[in-house]
């Protein structure tokens, strides 16, 4: 069991403005799955792509926009999304405060999923 | 893709006081893993259990304690938590305050996890 403040693992930025954890993951002995928690700047998003692997998301506080291909939905504090696999998706940030949300997404055998196809 | 905020989803009192939403589960086409978010009152507790499949835990919002066997470890806004399968837990509020947090669970044989062991 380990108990650890997302704010103290390191991140990397996976585009300008937008920072992931991970916090729960092969480092931790997770068999599955892992939880990465996104930080997200005013005006930065994360990258627009797909994968064959799911998403499943968690608005932990902020505001912003969740973009697939051309659709738009607004994204609040408290929404859950389910992200198939092979569905293009990004997250905007489009409010004026910080945008940050979990991620969790499989392993895929026993590693963290590769690289995913950009848009 | 689906979006839709915890508090739309209907819930299910899994101790007195504590609530369990699934946010994204195989109602939403969910392939691996569930994503549920638990809401826990003061004074109120998840059923103290183990079973052979892992958590990845976040606190949303809130503190309270995290127990295992005899250990009891605080849990603060912004902790991930990672129990390993078959370790003994629970998550308590011991705050004055709502207690929220995400939990999610692999699928097992594709349908939701059975009954865990309880203490």
């Amino acid at each position: 069991m380990k108990i650890q403040n997302y704010r103290q693992v390191a991140g990397i930025e996976v585009s300008p403005g937008a920072v992931r954890r991970v916090v729960a993951g092969p480092a931790e002995g997770a068999p599955t799955f892992v939880m990465r928690v996104f930080e997200i700047e005013p005006g930065s998003a994360t990258p627009h792509h797909s994968h064959p692997w799911e998403h499943e998301i968690f608005v932990v506080s902020g505001r912003g926009t969740l973009v697939s291909g051309d659709t738009k939905n607004p994204l609040n504090e408290g929404d859950a999304v389910m992200v198939l696999p092979d569905e293009p998706h990004s997250i905007a940030n489009t409010s004026d405060g910080l945008l940050t949300v979990i991620c969790v997404v499989p392993l895929v055998d026993g590693k963290m999923p590769g690289t995913p196809r950009k848009y």
